[in-house]
């Protein structure tokens, strides 16, 4: 059964992005910083594999998955990949409303919830496990209950401000079950299961 | 040379309390689950040491501390622990204005700032490390470039609402060396060096 996995890298106190994130600083006013554990490349994310076992295992393992779910705005600050986010998997971008123009490539908008555009990456993601971007859509995901895991790559560094991953959700505990640890040159990647109990 | 080195638990999304702390709910509504590492036990913070083997490596670290320092709420909230954090060590509490009754046991009111607080600390630890405890607090001591170490333990829930540890800090990125992590039940004992240069 294909799982929902968030990927993405947080700093230490929280921050996906440093401050005034946006098509000009897609991880904010130095939030790259974010991105030093992978390796510096172009435009394919298949470019930035990084150089150490660790973390290739779970950069390979992002690369593996079958579907992609993204919220519109990482999407648009993206590029959008360019249609392509890796191997031609589809990519469902969750959206109050599309624009007139279609989605690139193998990317489509998604405007009726997070509930189909979950039921939909499931159906097409060929039973590998779907790629959750994105810290809003995170953020509805687990408000749905329709998070299975997450995989962090936590950053030693308090960026002090910016984007939070987790912000304004209820005060209901999600329980997490923690899968695995993997200490990397820069990075700590933490796998856990979101548990459904809460 | 003695180190200031913050502990606290931590919450996946960053909080240290549940929303609403106060003297009633030390650690806010529904808070204690981020000391469930603990053992169960009384007044006396020693009563609490973990039975697995990481946790009271850390537990066993942390009362090993020659001096406290903390901040005046998070001290009021604990009831001063009696006057006595553990040893009889001195409890440095910083505050703006201290109250017209003297502080209870080893404690004593520091009212001429943190870096009055650290010097005092370090002067009395007799070259042990410092124990610094509350949120506000070790935002004074970064702010400061005071802090050396944090030990944090990284609770596996989703807290959702509460008190941040990490919260209304400059943009300056500050780095942070890893030193340690242990994996022990229900915690990641996350060890970091503070980096001077930032």
């Amino acid at each position: 059964m294909a799982k929902v996995v968030l990927y993405m890298s947080m700093s230490l106190d929280g921050f996906i992005t440093g401050p005034d994130d946006g098509t000009d600083h897609g991880l904010g006013v130095n939030g790259e910083r974010l991105h030093d554990w992978l390796s510096p490349g172009g435009v394919d994310p298949r470019s930035h594999r990084p150089v150490d076992e660790p973390s290739a295992t779970v950069f390979d393992e992002l690369m593996d998955t079958g579907a992609v779910i993204v919220g519109r705005r990482t999407f648009d600050i993206a590029g959008g990949w360019a249609g392509d986010h890796h191997d031609g998997v589809p990519i469902f971008v969750l959206t109050h409303a599309a624009p007139d123009e279609p989605a690139p490539g193998h990317a489509r908008y998604v405007t009726d919830g997070i509930e189909s555009c979950v039921a939909q990456a499931k159906a097409a993601a060929g039973g590998r496990d779907i790629l959750l971007h994105g810290a809003a859509t995170a953020q509805e995901c687990l408000r749905a209950c329709l998070l299975d895991e997450m995989e962090l790559q936590l950053i030693p560094v308090l960026l002090g401000q910016g984007r939070r991953l987790f912000e304004d959700m209820p005060p209901d505990h999600i329980e997490l079950e923690p899968l695995r640890s993997l200490d990397a040159p820069d990075v700590l990647h933490l796998r856990y299961r979101v548990r459904s109990e809460g």
